[in-house]
């Protein structure tokens, strides 16, 4: 593995290989008797983000400082854009800089792909951290980690994914991994937050949140991303509550063993009812610190691991 | 102690405690033989800072790191807030990202001690870095640092604190401190810049800086806040320096062996002549060093301390 | 050497052992078999930053980690300024808050000089990282290491500095240090892109790219500061293309051995073509890696090496 820029094309075997690390670091680092690990020491990691996300930088830089790396956070504001450097010059700065990997979060779909293309023979490893409406990698290794630590082996569970598909690369991003770790996948979404060409996916796609609740070992709810819905006719906050908001009777109607997930920031109220999301049924904190450790094992295998896995 | 979130109850031997500890960690880093403490090895400590603070955010990222602590900054500008995630899911996540610690400074008084409330199980700690206009006890503990260290005992000791209380969270989080020290406390101010039920605080206040300059041992400056002075009838700048400006003159108004204190940022010919900010009467960069190590031994006794005191 | 201010009053000596050590340093992180230094662990650096420059930042603070010492950001925004604190009480604030370098990129010319002199008595050293129009001397430095690698020892050899000269800080900066080092300098520049006193910089004005190239040794191109120019005549983009874009026929005018240098960010297309920036002629991400090792170098000299030169 040279870069992690999508789950598309993740090799079955790289995927246990990274939810078994993150798994195996979680127990290490557990009760924090130990608190850091030398193997990144003398690393340099920059995070490179054309986008604001508290969140998921916050646990980029928490995994490389808990592995010894020197950690750079670049931030890009539209200010410095307009002094007129191209991406790829900036790629190339950055390796020539001395990182050893560039996360990247960025507005454009593709900006991770085409990064790690300009970086071919740099040595520089490239971890897309969300890339316009496309991917979003980690999200999905550390949702299935969660999921594997509630569900067990994900082969065979069936579970949904309801809420903004048309945005979300949070969406696309687990169909892949899911689907390579032998989970079904249902898409569940207000028709105008279907993405065109949605059956190139692979995976069936539902209008009735209540028809499919049933059946499923797991909900995990997207982000409604009304700052991009302008230009169309989308559902008001309050029609998608009534109809796809996550409350109470609808965990009821959801099997006992099912979870729940939501890859933050939630709108609860709209997206998630307060009380589900302080359930124990919701993995939601649990996400984020799987987040950590799935970032720690992803990097320690871009950075410290063997090129090819047994 | 599980957190720091006001002087208002803080306990005489825990003011004792982190003065003595800071005084200590001063002495050891003294002359910087000693440069770098591994006390905090491991631990995480983030800032959240929704209100811009060079000052006081540098403070505690050095205090931090002179412990080896790793330490996160969060800054949250007006953007991300519109993303719409509550005060209380973003602590959420925090805590379970790994932060031993979380830093906050917040426009809302009371923020801090919301952030303790829902952190309440997760082990994370809660330093308050100014909460609206309510608190600041790291100001408020390291003030006290620099009198002691130019007074002795504070026992007795009369202080004063000139200026815009009505906006003041150093006031507030310094009247506790002192007198729970035993210090006598009188405040002085333009009778507009009085906040509402200054009667509770428990100390007089003067209207009249030149009657209480003799017989005060310190001279506590605060910051005028212009940028919160709207619809009321606030002094103007002119008005202010005439009447409670800190000039040489006042300065010879007060004892030989008196000292003046401000926690900056300063408005040098207005809130204070600059040849008293730049006197060896002021102890102002004296202020700025004894924080460090005021918040290393914060940090210390919130992360490596035991719980209970002797 | 207290402080890195200027080229123009930096000693042969010093330029000497500054180019020295940073090969050295160079040396030995080659290949990363060793990553990271002890060297001034426990030292505190701080970067200051009144502009956006995410390259020099990211280059000072990758420099200051791999020599082990713990670096602080502050990023000034105009908001900030507007608190009404001065530059001097900043400085002041972050010596006392215990900077052991204070690395100053400012918009007016003359910033870093006026903190050095404040810092006087202070044990802070300062590090000019670009101030206004006039210097910007660790660009020099490392333009100077990239020529060496490329060119040998610089007496001698003929360096055309190419551009916009009447904005630029690091033009100046490198006709200070290349004349220092023995080389000889012209300046090639569109008449309106000349600043008025040029000839007190002691070295020849050109206004003809083409004639100039086939005797030079290196070009180094400037970058067209076009956020700056108003109110006057300056060329169009066009223009300044058509007259002074190194594009392929004029690469081709220069001698085989010719190396080309851009301090980056890059307008490619108009200053530069793109196949010069990226043929092997040009020394651009050079420049970048040499940046890293210069600023170790200097932070070493500054902070861990001796007072004198043998």
């Amino acid at each position: 593995m040279k870069h992690l820029l999508t789950t598309a094309t993740l090799e079955p075997s790289w995927a246990t290989t990274l939810l078994d690390t993150a798994a195996e670091l979680k127990k290490t680092l557990l009760g924090r008797q130990v608190r850091k690990l030398p193997t990144l020491r003398g690393r340099t990691v920059i995070t490179l983000f054309y986008e604001n996300s508290t969140r998921t930088r916050v646990s980029f830089e928490v995994a490389g400082k808990w592995m010894s790396a020197d950690v750079v956070n670049v931030s890009v504001g539209g200010s410095s854009v307009s002094k007129g450097e191209s991406l790829r010059d900036t790629a190339l700065t950055l390796a020539a800089v001395g990182a050893d990997c560039v996360i990247i979060r960025h507005p454009a779909s593709g900006a991770a792909h085409r990064l790690a293309t300009w970086l071919e023979g740099t040595g520089t490893a490239v971890i897309n951290a969300g890339d316009g409406m496309h991917e979003h990698p980690t999200q999905a290794l550390l949702d299935a980690a969660t999921l594997r630590e509630r569900l067990g082996d994900l082969a065979g569970k069936r579970i949904g994914i309801v809420g903004d598909l048309l945005h979300s690369r949070v969406a696309r991003s687990n169909v892949h991994l899911l689907r390579t770790l032998g989970a079904e996948v249902v898409l569940v979404a207000p028709p105008t937050l279907v993405p065109v060409g949605v059956e190139q996916w692979g995976v069936p796609v539902s209008y009735d949140l209540d028809a499919e609740l049933p059946a499923l070992d797991a909900v995990m709810l997207l982000r409604v991303q009304a700052e991009r819905m302008h230009g169309g006719y989308f559902p008001s906050a309050k029609e998608y509550s009534i109809a796809y908001g996550l409350n109470e009777a609808r965990l009821r109607m959801l099997p006992e063993h099912a979870v729940v997930l939501h890859p933050g920031p939630m709108l609860r109220g709209m997206e998630i009812a307060s009380a589900v999301a302080d359930s124990p049924r919701a993995a939601i904190t649990d996400q984020v610190s799987n987040g950590v450790h799935m970032r720690m094992a992803v990097l320690y295998h871009l950075l410290a691991g063997e090129e090819a896995v047994a």
